[in-house]
């Protein structure tokens, strides 16, 4: 029986612990070539370009020893020139791994759904598992066992969601300050909360970053306007003028605190240059953190058991 | 001397069969990697993308042991940015072979003739030898040895003129019921005609989709519009209206026909959602077939002999 | 300390030797796989399309047994969505090298200074060292450690650049005739003056061809409008018209001249058909020892010391 990971839910607290210690061992080989995937075929089917999502799979899959594809958006034009259902079973011949980058999440669902071929979620407009399994290896690099808490400041978006799984199954406290109607999705924050009963994680939602921030050890910003939202970049930038991360806020923060955003960044909105340079940024460890996890996830996918 | 393979002309009857032979051995270790393109490199030069050409030649050429090149429409630009010529005699110095996938065959046939690497028709206006070659080993995995009968009914284009050529070498019976003015190229037939005397092939052209249906083993269907024939969409789509293969078509076929397509198919249109997602068809296997007989191609004509 | 390949400055007179060295062995072993970038990856990093680069370095680095990854124009967007800084600092985290294809050298320099990664510059508006190591190899191999005349026709523009900067290295003297205002940039060949002071080359800048073809050993002539010059087309046909290599010119050129090209090539502008294709040109030959250059140029900055 294949195993798919569209979500953070599609794993256990258990296997969460077993990827991040199987991060850590690649990350202590850095560069090292190995044999986990060999044999095996992974394609990229992206509909939107990327840069971090890319390259680090592109990486991972070769370091493993297998061999990668990459599908430009143009390319395979996912349900247009041909239904995500007949994409799904042709490329199961000949691939044993997709992994995609979508707009739509139910795309991905549909690819699982059809595809004997296991299927990645390298990000949809719901979840970004693979950013989400790197952003927990990052706080844990940091604070390791200790009980952190992390603030996300911004959009309830596909980022923050798989950030608050990674850290419920985990066990880092979050606390989300969004701005109305940007609220991270009712279905995802109630299976994190069913998550966090178990490993005893607080989740706090807001609208105040400040109180989001206090004490904080990790402060988490994303882009205001996503690729595909650019019709409506005028009224977010409206709407989160007071969710920039800036000298202000971060005062209200654990001394020791880190930033993270999962890039790119757009300095003096978001975050403003001297936060996201200064010392307390760890984004390049965050997005080389892609690499070690995304090698975890695909040797526990595809791996010979 | 090279040989290429441009069409299923370029190849004997015997050679067809030692392809054939070649093509089931691979599929019988699907997945296995051997080392027939050890330290050779193919490009695929495609004008028009793909799913299945692309997909299907990269995972043939690292199987092999081979290196894969993907050089996008926009990227070569064929006779355009540079003439057929210049990027034929450059391509030469650096690769063994070019997969290219064309809008006129003259430039394949251009490319062959200037090129000093073997030359591949990935598919042109003309002719898709790679599909031909899978379409029999389709084919032949059904029915053996038998005398099966094949009726194409739709478009009598570049699949149809291949899955031609093809059947008449191996001694399947092809019937094809195309409309007024879409019939195969004359001059295809002139040689097909050719071929089926020495193997005892029978060759029916008709106008009646049931004429051709009418006890056929192999039921094969092709879009009425092509890519780069979007302009002729409302004319084809009168032309064809009654050479849509559905329920009421195949009963005149055999009781255990199969259907073929060599996809992206549009339900609805050339064949309807019953049929294709049907017990009879065999579309995916024919789709994976590309693998193992391009595999048997890239090895015959690149192997060391 | 990391060594980049911006420009022939950035090595010495020795070195360019000791590459023009390897890169002979690497031909007289042409097709042969090695070892030298085992374990290391690189990516073209491409803001505008190309033939002869992306092929040959994607050859090169994978018979020198690294892995290669394209970036195409479209994906990556340096500087668009995403700072130079940004994308040098997340790139370095995966990859050994990055060979950049830009429009601004600035790129290059700013791709430099952020990156651990080794840059190579595939061509800058300024420079094309790639090409110039393999120009001065197939003027080598033509004329060996003789005193040749390098006579080159047209714009002084990056390929100009980069052939000068060789050519001082190596002692061959260069005639440049451009028309006015399309003079090689002045820092560059005040820099290989002193070079040439070193070598004992000559360097003579006109606005005759004819005083520059004569006597001379080679040839060399490049497109009068560059990708990204389009707008500028009508007025550089009429600044170039007599700048055209042609029977006529070459008549003034020694008896046994080559004629060489970096290509794309437009026949009937910068050179007729009777001269790029007939009995003297090398421009095969020089396309050709891209690829051997490269692999020079690759093994002696990434490989082990």
């Amino acid at each position: 029986m294949k195993r798919d990971l569209l979500s953070l839910q599609d794993i256990t607290n258990d296997e969460m612990q077993k990827l991040l210690d199987l991060g850590s061992r690649f990350k202590a080989n850095k560069g090292k070539l190995s044999s986990e995937l060999a044999g095996k075929a992974v394609a990229l089917v992206f509909q939107k370009p990327s840069n971090r999502t890319r390259v680090s799979f592109e990486i991972a899959i070769w370091q493993l020893g297998g061999k990668c594809l990459y599908l430009a958006p143009q390319e395979i034009d996912l349900g247009k020139r041909e239904s995500v259902e007949d994409v799904a079973k042709t490329l199961s011949r000949y691939l044993d791994c997709i992994v995609a980058r979508t707009f739509s999440h139910e795309d991905v669902v549909a690819l699982a759904k059809h595809s004997s071929a296991v299927i990645i979620n390298g990000l949809s407009d719901l979840f970004h598992p693979c950013q989400g399994l790197a952003d927990v290896l990052t706080i844990k690099e940091k604070f390791g066992t200790a009980k952190a808490t992390v603030a996300y400041i911004g959009d309830g978006n596909n980022v923050c969601h798989s950030l608050l799984l990674g850290c419920a199954r985990i066990g880092y406290d979050v606390a989300i300050a969004t701005p109305k109607e940007y609220e991270p999705h009712a279905d995802v924050v109630k299976i994190a909360e069913k998550i966090a009963k178990q490993t005893g994680t607080k989740i706090l939602l807001t609208r105040k970053p400040q109180d989001a921030v206090k004490g904080a050890h990790v402060i988490y910003s994303d882009v205001w306007v996503s690729m595909g939202q650019e019709a409506e970049t005028a009224k977010r930038k409206k709407d989160f003028k007071d969710f920039q991360v800036n000298k202000s806020l971060v005062q209200h923060a654990h001394k020791d605190y880190i930033f993270m955003h999962c890039l790119p960044a757009h300095r003096g909105l978001e975050v403003t240059a001297e936060i996201i340079d200064g010392p307390h940024s760890v984004v390049f460890d965050q997005a080389e953190n892609r690499l070690h996890m995304q090698k975890a996830a695909l040797s526990f996918l595809l791996g010979d058991k």
